[in-house]
């Protein structure tokens, strides 16, 4: 793998095993490091040395040793190196600048061009990386690289956009190559599930590790999280839950996917098909995610303004979407399930004051202490995630082989 | 944990590593175990000779090492250790009895008597597991323990049958402490998706080690291999997925769980109701699993023997399971199902030429390399995992804590 235009030089295993003992825990010490890492004092001073000076790490005043010696506190240099994610919903492109202490440093949510050229939309997101890049005043030698969340099925190992139903134009589209020739920057393409899941599990501190992450956008999917492993799926597709039958009395809505399933419960085509059904609002172009997009919110904006008939398709929504939680609480045996993606906050004031109720109502084990809650990252918690796999795969000392650039 | 009548001393974590290699490595010598372990020469030469004394693994003749030094094989003594894993199935009781080396040396199945006291079953397991351990010639000192392999929900820490919808007298029951006492020896419970699981995935080698396994017995369940590792759920309790809808337009079978449910479609009880329906055959006692058991014997005899109906019946069956199993496959993007359990014996002609087809027609990303198979273990696959479980937690160097005795 080369590394493009990068300048970082992280190839060293046990540089990647310092800094990520550094970047996990702000504050230790060389001692500690020592003891961490089974590393020679000599090592460690070497290695903390090069990323001192590589800027990737910083060192605090010093306080007091366990033995009254100083002991020197390290930490990451959040300026040493940023990543950029961004996820590729078919009607919100979302563009986070993450940092080296893998915080959030811009962030923006576009409309997704519904262009029925990819060239464009990659054209599109080169162009707002690099303005998101030069508006927070990084030097792209420092930006690691440019994660993209998108929807599946994904060939992740060759980077390419297989036939996802909801990005029709897009089958077989080399997205990472393409985005790589764009940009300039080293390239990782993943699933929008594992990217939000990754996300979700490093801001998850103090709460369970195992759970599932229910992704709700203009379309529907899971993750699962297993004793702190996003899982991926043989073909890194895990997560396929829209034909998962939620309602076996659902009517069959015109041209959309399996009568009563999972997608058809609670995708914005689905709730919009049903609120025009009633007259609430005009049917907009199915053809067009954007106009799906503001139709939907109009729905719930109707529901949040008291009207009946689009509380009560919203009501019939939760109640679907948690007998789809049921049936994977039930098989996987998890105590917690986390919901979020872009649709998420428009569905959350409907959805949270009846959702654990009604999944503890699905449950076949009496499992009194199953949460049902929302994601604690936010809208952008996939391109989140695709911004931490990108740091990830550079800084961990396991990298993978996916990048490309 | 103290050890009850057990005479064998393997608390040693070096040791415990030592036979784990020789179990799985035969033929090993010590060379290779240094070099595998990082430990010295002289600390293996310490432990192998323990080994050998405690008759848990033997010296084979020499063969020349790389350097023409004379290398040792090692291997486990089969005789060196058993344990004896035992399968509650509500109709069907299954007996193992495992050697060191893995292999079943006795296997017995009965009628599981349809007491409603638990204590009758404990005392007729009690018998038998003497009986099989005597009629094998099996010094007891020499068996580490016994593995019960049950339907959930299961209190596993705790062993203790919490609630089992298909047991329903023994809500509560303290099965392992019952069964310690009973036959004096260590006694561990564990769920029977789980248990045959392992058994399914110890004699995997060589298949995709990432698979769904499905259960198919009184009652139908599943359990999850990722990456060589079982999947337990954190409450011990994965795989309920008998409420997962399988056909919206399923009939409502009388008394019977969720309308075109997993389970309605293919346990015993579901399927000659649907037959005696017919008047395939009269309606057995719904209360009485050896008669559930026999009469759904009989309609698959019906099916073998040409009757379109009984066909019928079982062809609609392997139709609704692989939507299930769709289902599971779709959700995890694992590349390979296995099915067994006490029924698969009977539904195996039927549904293995169609099943593959039938479920690769679910899959929403085309994975042309899911396997579809039955078990290669066999009808005692659970009873069999249940007693590997034993060895696991005996032997293997991160013993557990769910054994009593």
């Amino acid at each position: 793998m080369h590394r493009g235009s990068n300048q970082l030089q992280l190839a060293d295993f046990n540089q990647a095993v310092i800094l990520d003992v550094v970047r996990r825990s702000p504050g230790v010490s060389r001692a500690d490091l020592q003891r961490t890492s089974g590393l020679s004092s000599q090592t460690i001073s070497n290695i903390t040395r090069r990323l001192i000076d590589d800027r990737l790490i910083l060192e605090s005043a010093p306080g007091a040793g366990a033995r009254g010696r100083p002991s020197i506190p390290l930490a990451v240099n959040r300026d040493g190196a940023f990543s950029v994610g961004v996820h590729i919903d078919p009607a919100r492109l979302t563009i986070v600048l993450l940092d080296l202490a893998g915080e959030v440093r811009l962030q923006q949510q576009l409309r997704t061009p519904q262009a029925t050229h990819p060239p464009e939309v990659t054209a599109l997101i080169a162009d707002r990386v690099a303005a998101l890049m030069s508006e927070a005043g990084v030097d792209r030698d420092r930006v690691l690289g440019l994660g993209i969340a998108a929807p599946g099925p994904l060939d992740v190992r060759a980077g390419v956009v297989l036939d996802p139903p909801q990005l029709p134009n897009w089958r077989g589209v080399q997205l990472r190559s393409d985005l790589h020739e764009a940009t300039g920057l080293p390239v990782l393409l993943d699933k929008d599930v594992t990217a939000a899941a990754t996300a979700e599990l490093r801001s998850s501190e103090g709460a369970a590790t195992d759970f599932v992450f229910l992704y709700l956008g203009s379309g529907v999917g899971a993750s699962v999280v297993v004793e702190n492993q996003v899982l991926r799926g043989t073909t890194n597709n895990i997560g396929e839950i829209g034909d998962i039958i939620v309602d076996p009395d659902a009517e069959q809505l015109v041209g959309f996917g399996r009568r009563g399933g999972f997608a058809a419960a609670c995708v914005p085509e689905a709730l919009v098909i049903q609120a025009a059904g009633l007259g609430l609002l005009p049917l907009p172009n199915l053809d067009d995610y954007l106009a799906i997009d503001d139709a939907c919110t109009a729905l719930c904006d109707l529901a949040s303004a008291g009207n009946g008939g689009a509380a009560r398709i919203l009501r019939r929504a939760a109640e679907r979407v948690a007998v789809g939680l049921g049936v994977l609480v039930n098989l996987l045996d998890v105590p917690r399930v986390v919901v979020g993606g872009p649709l998420w906050n428009r569905l959350r004031d409907t959805f949270l004051p009846v959702l654990p109720a009604l999944v503890a109502a699905e449950l076949v084990v009496a499992r009194e202490n199953v949460t049902v809650a929302g994601s604690t990252v936010g809208e952008q918690v996939a391109a989140q995630g695709a911004a931490e796999l990108v740091l990830d795969h550079f800084l961990a000392p396991r990298p993978s082989a996916l990048m490309m650039g």
